[in-house]
């Protein structure tokens, strides 16, 4: 079964805003069985919606579009799609009530855009929208489906969770895709590519291959399209444990788990906690950890220490190391881990503490220079990183460094 | 002028990563008068790439690829273009030394993999990749530009900046595209249509308005497209001017600046300080501000305090406070803002406490309920709101709405 994902809105085009919705969906979907086969972004435009469903519709059992539902004349995804169909607008009751209640609660007098988001088409399915004004609408025509939903990510995943999958599945007959994902470690993906190339030669027709790079880390992935999942996995698990002998060192875990969720998992499991020290980083580093539902078993303190009085006060750094070796240099960053360490009664600790740029470079030091710290039940250390040129760039290269240190650590 | 982007890669279309690349590269086109018709996903797949260069071509005259260009079998997009357009692959000796360089440098031995980076297709002109080893490709056909780059974010980027555009620009005759955004707080966006329904009647047809809503803030972009630059920006002031007494309490700022780029505006120019202490944000916050660069002028410390021993030890929160009131509540919120400004010396501190969930809601403080604190130079206070359901949903609504209190503050 194919889908196509078609998100609506010049915002996206013009890159005022990132898609995170197509993201969404496409896992979502690839979960249940359903091939994405295209993603495309276009404007709120007539004549590009329609010529964009029509060709959907021609290559995919399934289109889903977001965006263009809000009440203002910049809208005009409704209209297009009634007009498509072949429909006329009716004022829905219910919908109606729903928004009233949800502007009444914020003090807010339904209008008459208010009164426009609660007329739907006659031939659609309305989708109820729990979470807000502009409730989603599922269209059939010669046994395919369209759904169009709105374009604010939270209130397009509850209907995707709620309304959405739970009508496909019904009704259509799925069929299963498998992905799984190995983490591997310390090995170029050049070099990594020519030791499991026999490996990679003697793969099943129907599994296929991806090389997913990134600092430090290469992905293997698996995929394996609407199959018999049982089976197909039971096969991907013989392949990988084949790679446990032709790259014995250099598997780091499995599945698409962040490092970030593997130290998480890691820490839960043996009731171990963690602070960090963040310099250059600036947050990211505890930001990853405390997104994760859970984080707050093992997650005590973060410290964000930009200044230097902040790394002595805060942290205990002392004021003679900064001036002797400067803020970025291995004896700060060790300062940093112990000192956060130290304040939280963490068992282990991360620090960093870099030149993030665009200034404050210099020829020994050059932007891009990051000092990352470990703090472990016995041990203190700190190693040098150049994590490239580009502000946010060093940011989360240094964050990716700095939680796989730990990792390579704890596992 | 228009364009159209091409992203390839299975994990686009699975979901496993987020295509970043189309956004950078969208926002860069307009930036240089070029008009981004449309944005496409598709699988690594030879016929689909064919099909979709071909849609592209027939409705642009500039075609921007990114993705499929590593070493490895699945990345076919090279050998799929060079077939395109009729051409062999070439052995480049530069490329080659350069890939070489990288290598070595990183103590990798050059193979045979590394030797197909460095193949080319005769017809194409060679962008050079100084940060990575697969160079960009730059194909002309009857007057139309096809251009294939890494898809690595930070590659691409650079290929973009230095590669890219200054060919561009000297290729075509490009004219201006202009988007202001001015940024609305406090008032609904149905009713705020409803209030400007006039004005927005009255624009010239040649501006489009586009009502970009997000939590607690509506964003009004007025954009025109291939124009005179000059004379557009000083109809879109004069078409803002008369907002501002059609609306005159409801205008937060000018431009696509989030409220931290305004925040982080101010400070710089009055010179004064930030600090923050974050629970249930979890150093989002902090991230926010240490993104931009510039920030080390205000922006002193930030503190993690997950636990209620960091909130006690790091920001000097009393203990009895939290055993009386609990973590989430309007004594240690503003205990933590109070704390965070004095061990950092800071002008300005903001706090969060809440419950992020999905665990840990209670009737009297459900998953969702957020302490924010403020404390300036004369006040310290806290506020409740109500973030949501859905974890990384509290996460960015509680840091959007802390970030804009401390705007409203400064303003």
């Amino acid at each position: 079964m194919k889908a196509t994902i078609i998100t609506i809105g010049d915002e996206i085009l013009i890159g005022q805003i990132l898609d995170t919705n197509s993201r969404y969906i496409s896992r979502t979907l690839n979960a249940h069985g359903i091939v994405v086969a295209e993603r495309t972004s276009i404007g709120d435009n007539r004549t590009q919606i329609v010529e964009t469903l029509d060709r959907a519709l021609s290559q995919s059992e399934i289109v889903i579009i977001t965006g263009g539902l809000g009440p203002t004349k910049d809208d005009i995804t409704k209209h297009t799609l009634c007009e498509y169909f072949g429909s006329t607008l009716r004022y829905d009751e219910v919908e109606a009530k729903h928004i009233r209640t949800l502007l009444e609660a914020r003090n807010i007098v339904f209008n008459d855009l208010n009164r426009g988001q609660a007329m739907v088409p006659e031939c659609c399915t309305v989708l109820h929208n729990a979470h807000g004004t502009a409730p989603g609408m599922w269209f059939e025509q010669e046994g395919r489906v369209v759904i169009s939903l709105p374009g604010v990510p939270f209130e397009m995943q509850h209907l995707i969770d709620e309304e959405v999958m739970p009508r496909l599945t019904a009704r259509f007959e799925l069929r299963e895709i498998i992905h799984r994902t190995m983490i591997t470690f310390g090995i170029a993906e050049s070099i990594l590519a020519e030791r499991i190339a026999a490996w990679e030669e003697a793969l099943p027709e129907y599994l296929h291959l991806a090389y997913l790079p990134a600092p430090n880390v290469v992905r293997l992935r698996l995929s394996a399209y609407e199959v018999e999942g049982k089976e197909v996995s039971r096969e991907i698990d013989s392949q990988f444990e084949k790679l446990h002998t032709i790259i014995p060192d250099n598997i780091a875990g499995f599945e698409d788990a962040s490092v970030e969720e593997l130290v998480h998992n890691i820490l839960i499991n043996r009731g171990q906690t963690l602070a960090v020290a963040e310099s250059c980083t600036g947050g990211a580093i505890a930001s990853k950890f405390t997104a994760q539902a859970g984080a707050s078993a093992y997650f005590l303190c973060g410290v964000v220490s930009y200044s230097n009085e902040s790394k002595c006060n805060v942290l205990g750094v002392q004021m003679s190391d900064i001036e002797q070796y400067g803020a970025v240099s291995e004896q700060v960053a060790k300062a940093m881990a112990q000192g956060a360490k130290v304040i939280s009664g963490a068992n282990f600790a991360i620090s960093t503490t870099g030149i993030a740029g665009p200034t404050g470079g210099t020829k020994e030091k050059p932007v891009g220079t990051v000092w990352i710290g470990i703090a472990t039940p016995d041990k203190c250390f700190a190693v040098r990183k150049n994590c490239g040129t580009d502000r946010s760039q060093i940011i989360s290269r240094a964050t990716a460094y700095a939680i796989a240190m730990l990792y390579d650590e704890l596992k």
